[in-house]
């Protein structure tokens, strides 16, 4: 089974994806919020009009979970405040929400996109009075965005949050990773360069298609979990399979995990850095950069802000979750159902000890592009 | 609930949506083909040459079942074709599955779509060579065909079968209808003028949204259960529902289903003439009328055609089935799981003695659309 299959296979916690933590994607979507308004205006304020009767947006790596739609909502949101302030014509929305083939779309086309577009109609009528209505028509767009997913020149605005760092597959040559499952202080350079060079091969070809896809003149926002150390193995992007790593390697040393089976694993994921971000859409040459920027969320705050009852004396209690979300299904297909509830619980144990002594970040690159050749 | 959402319950059969017989669907898609081939190549041979770049085609009412890609495959493979004919490069295909909110998308998604990509792949390097490719996307598109569900200009082609007879709603006003569950010989005037006027609004809500979606020159092709004759009660098209009715009825008299029950049931179905659908057609103004046509399936083809080993003993078992697929979950939904079988075994039983003496038919009216205005 390929990994991108892989990353569908509902876990226990039933809501596996590309991007499936919920808090955490909201605050990341929040944050990033300025670049996406600016990205909108500039495209607003095009000379090419074409856009303003129909506007198609695209979510590569939607989910189908509460945060499906937020984003977009956002982006609707700000379209419509635009055309408020400038007394224009709303243009029809066309969205089109893209996951892999096993996402949950029934999910998204008879529950929530019925709730999203009753809320929709509401703030309509609210601003607009009672006959007001939004012409938003929405898709669903099943396939990897490693591979073309959109006609030629049809997309206007192309948006991801928190999926891109996830690699087409686990790199070739990871052999010599022995005891670590990601890249780590010990592993050799072999393996951090199989995982750079999967990444630059994955990020190309996900610039190249989406250049295919945007018109002239469009914008794409990405954020993807980075770092800003030049190092890939630096602590800040790796601590996440770094717990997980640890909790293995404890049941490896107990007997209740084979050591090559752990040996064989390894997370399909990368973090890159700005710095590895910018050649590559240099030497694709489809799009200019407007703004790359590198941003943090705290650990702690991904607790305190969720729900302060649920949290304090059982430290990482949302967090653990949303790692467990994340690495379930890798972890299941590979070592098996059996041993899934005492691997996460020794990794929301090691999560606590960590956060007590210490205050960890997420660190998230954003990047805004616009297609210009 | 609203019936739309009814016909997508699933019933016994577990297949329910718009479209939803198997073998009846596919033996209709093909009746229609030259119908839906002349549309191609008059789309082909127009002067505006823009979708030979990218070609925009939509199913509405495209369940997801095994025929859920049937027809889409037969218009590719009537363009791949065509351009080998004259000798032209395949355009992109932009394919929209359309269906209510209900249907099974994970399922085309997740399991008839890879398979039908793999045909397609296989019938490209069989005729074209181990490198060729076929740029194919697919959109699934959640919503009732009664409203728009695309942006303005965005399709050449829109395709639709065995679908349209369904109504947005039951008409208001049956009333009057006592112990028929549809337009039947003893149904009073208003009865049949409610049902007719539903089917005109409905239509004519069809037309409007969809000119605005078809590109000016566009096609559309429709296919819908209908009727010879100008008698909205012959039984050439009421025969199926006045089945069910006969096993509701006895039912009522045996005392296992309340009459009160049975005078509410009607089913929001219309099977118009092309005496009915032409004018509709004409006052909505967007389309020329390239081809209207009636064409018929023998009941009994039904059977032999699906396997003349199940059938002979057992007359009528396949179209049983097929009767059932459809009324199934608007008859759970009115009257409850518990009579159900009851209710199919009578229907059943009434079709053997039907087919034994009669040899009756499905009145089809297909109809080609050229958008003008």
């Amino acid at each position: 089974m390929e990994v991108m299959q892989v990353l569908h296979m509902n876990g226990g916690m039933g809501e596996t994806s590309y991007a499936n933590n919920s808090l955490l994607q909201r605050m990341v979507i929040l944050m990033t919020k300025p670049i996406t308004e600016a990205a909108i205006t500039a495209l607003f304020s095009a000379a090419d009009t074409a856009f303003h009767a129909s506007l198609a947006i695209a979510d590569l790596g939607c989910s189908s979970g509460p945060n499906t739609l937020f984003a977009m909502s956002e982006i609707i949101t700000i379209m419509i405040n635009l055309c408020e302030a400038t007394n224009s014509k709303l243009p029809e929305f066309q969205v089109f929400l893209n996951d892999l083939p096993g996402n949950d779309f029934n999910t998204i086309f008879s529950s929530l996109l019925p709730r999203f577009q009753e809320k929709l109609s509401e703030q309509m009528k609210g601003k607009y009075g009672a006959s007001a209505t939004l012409s938003c028509f929405f898709n669903g767009v099943p396939g990897s965005f490693y591979g073309r997913l959109f006609a030629r020149e049809s997309l206007h605005l192309i948006y991801s949050s928190y999926s891109l760092h996830w690699l087409s597959q686990i790199p070739r040559g990871l052999e010599g990773n022995k005891g670590n499952i990601y890249i780590a202080r010990s592993s050799p350079p072999e393996v951090i360069r199989a995982y750079y060079e999967q990444f630059q091969r994955d990020f190309s070809t996900f610039l190249e298609c989406r250049g295919q896809e945007l018109v002239m003149g469009g914008f794409m926002v990405l954020t993807l979990m980075g770092r800003r150390s030049d190092d890939p193995s630096s602590k800040e992007c790796c601590s996440i399979w770094e717990l997980l790593a640890v909790a293995l390697n404890q049941m490896v040393s107990e007997g209740l995990i084979e050591e090559e089976k752990l040996d064989s694993f390894n997370i399909p994921n990368y973090t890159p850095s700005p710095k590895e971000v910018q050649p590559e859409v240099q030497k694709q040459g489809s799009f200019s950069i407007n703004c790359l920027e590198v941003s943090e969320v705290d650990w702690s705050k991904i607790d305190s802000d969720f729900d302060p009852n649920v949290v304090s004396e059982d430290g990482g209690y949302h967090l653990s979750r949303c790692i467990r979300a994340v690495a379930e299904p890798l972890v299941v297909h590979h070592f098996g159902e059996e041993i899934i509830d005492e691997v996460f619980k020794r990794c929301k144990a090691q999560l606590a000890a960590r956060m007590s002594t210490e205050n960890p970040t997420f660190v998230n690159v954003v990047i805004s592009l616009k297609k210009v050749a």
